[in-house]
């Protein structure tokens, strides 16, 4: 009860997709981790030890998710860090059947998410605006929520990050003052550039979506998902997120995955 | 490990003056800890037996401080709360004798914090800004951070609220977008007005400061500091804290307390 994650949040966490007690994108998920570890200044125990505590957990679940928690460890009452501090490094295992649901309804939320330059991207543990976020949701007949920041750029779903298309061309909003840089939305960025499928991380207004021909969402479990309606906004088409979901073919996220 | 107070910081936290066993403005701890607790859409056991605990807690104690941090309690994976959780609550006590440092050098920090109208002003568990904030302020000369948010707002320390005095009128930095109402700042609100001082929250920015006769700083914990030093701007005047201290006299943050 006096470790600085449950205090402030002050940690790091990854949830990780496993696949026949094998970790998908690890090297993507560490590479975040450690981007994340950097940003806090949190010490950790290094990138080959973090892979064999996760390899070895992994090992031992068939299909499922393996979430790791890696905090600031215990510290003295006050937000200032201790000069030496232990990591807290906790992993969950659970078994789950892999996700098969390919198409959301997105409803715009009105909460809307604080800009922090320091603590965009990464995947802290600080998330009472997703908690929030789908209290509101919760109202609302949709399977996933639309998320603006405070200067009115939309910045994606409370767990997903979001693609709109337009002539072809791939458009993601920019994660560099709020939200977070999902794996799956790298995964995705890297095999547009595979496909030569012009792809770009840019600033969305709200008023942007509404101009797209495609919208879909991506996120590390559930793969690449196309948004079949945004609001009142009804969405026809889904090529480029079923050429995606081809190309990934058996990998995570994959027609096949 | 499953407690939604480490996964996501769901959850909030009073950090409380204890003299000979007593609980010092409990009143105001609990009514934030309520306003906190409607905010989040959090469960609580009701203020009579919140009240009862911390009493019960705080009794052990001859002079310290006491934590109470009051979680959503364990649920399953994923951001949405659980329909009926049990919500978990942590007391922590610690002895530690009053805090006698009256003046205060402090230096603005360069992390800006990201606003959200739903969580300004209730003291929740999610605390990386502050954490970071004290990263920032340990490479300076200065006792406590000024902080701004992104709109440029002054909001207050990283642990304290700001006032400033202009002409013999207190005005504090509005906590409806960022920052926290702190008891402490209540306190004062409610003594100027028994004084006659006028007082008022208004939004400041950092160029007012420079204008400001005086300044000084409030906690729960340490009362009424006055600002010596502001980067650069050395402040002379401490009449208002002064007459504050002499005013509360034997209560916390008073010259006696």
């Amino acid at each position: 009860v006096t470790d600085r994650g449950l205090a402030y949040g002050d940690g790091l966490f990854e949830t990780m997709r496993i696949v026949a007690g094998e970790v998908q994108r690890l090297g993507f998920h560490l590479d975040r981790l450690l981007l994340g570890c950097e940003r806090l200044a949190l010490p950790h125990p290094g990138r080959s030890e973090l892979e064999n505590k996760i390899r070895q957990a992994a090992a031992a679940i068939d299909t499922g998710n393996l979430k790791l928690m890696l905090t600031r460890g215990e510290g003295p009452r006050g937000y200032a860090p201790p000069a030496r501090p232990t990591p807290t490094i906790i992993l969950l295992p659970a078994r789950a059947p892999a996700p098969s649901v390919t198409e959301l309804a997105v409803a715009t939320l009105e909460l809307r998410l604080g800009e922090n330059v320091k603590l965009a991207g990464i995947k802290h543990l600080n998330r009472l605006e997703q908690v929030l976020a789908r209290l509101e949701l919760g109202d609302l007949d949709a399977d996933e929520g639309l998320m603006l920041s405070t200067s009115g750029a939309v910045i994606g779903g409370t767990s997903r990050n979001l693609f709109a298309v337009y002539g072809g061309i791939v458009k993601t909003p920019a994660v560099d003052r709020a939200g977070i840089a999902g794996v799956m939305r790298r995964a995705v960025l890297e095999r547009c550039a595979e496909l030569e499928i012009a792809a770009t991380e840019c600033e969305l207004t709200r008023g942007d979506l509404g101009l797209a021909d495609e919208l879909f969402m991506t996120n590390a479990l559930v793969g690449v998902q196309s948004v079949n309606r945004l609001d009142q906004q009804t969405l026809a088409s889904r090529s480029v997120a079923v050429r995606l979901r081809e190309s990934f073919g058996a990998e995570p996220g994959g027609a096949d995955g």
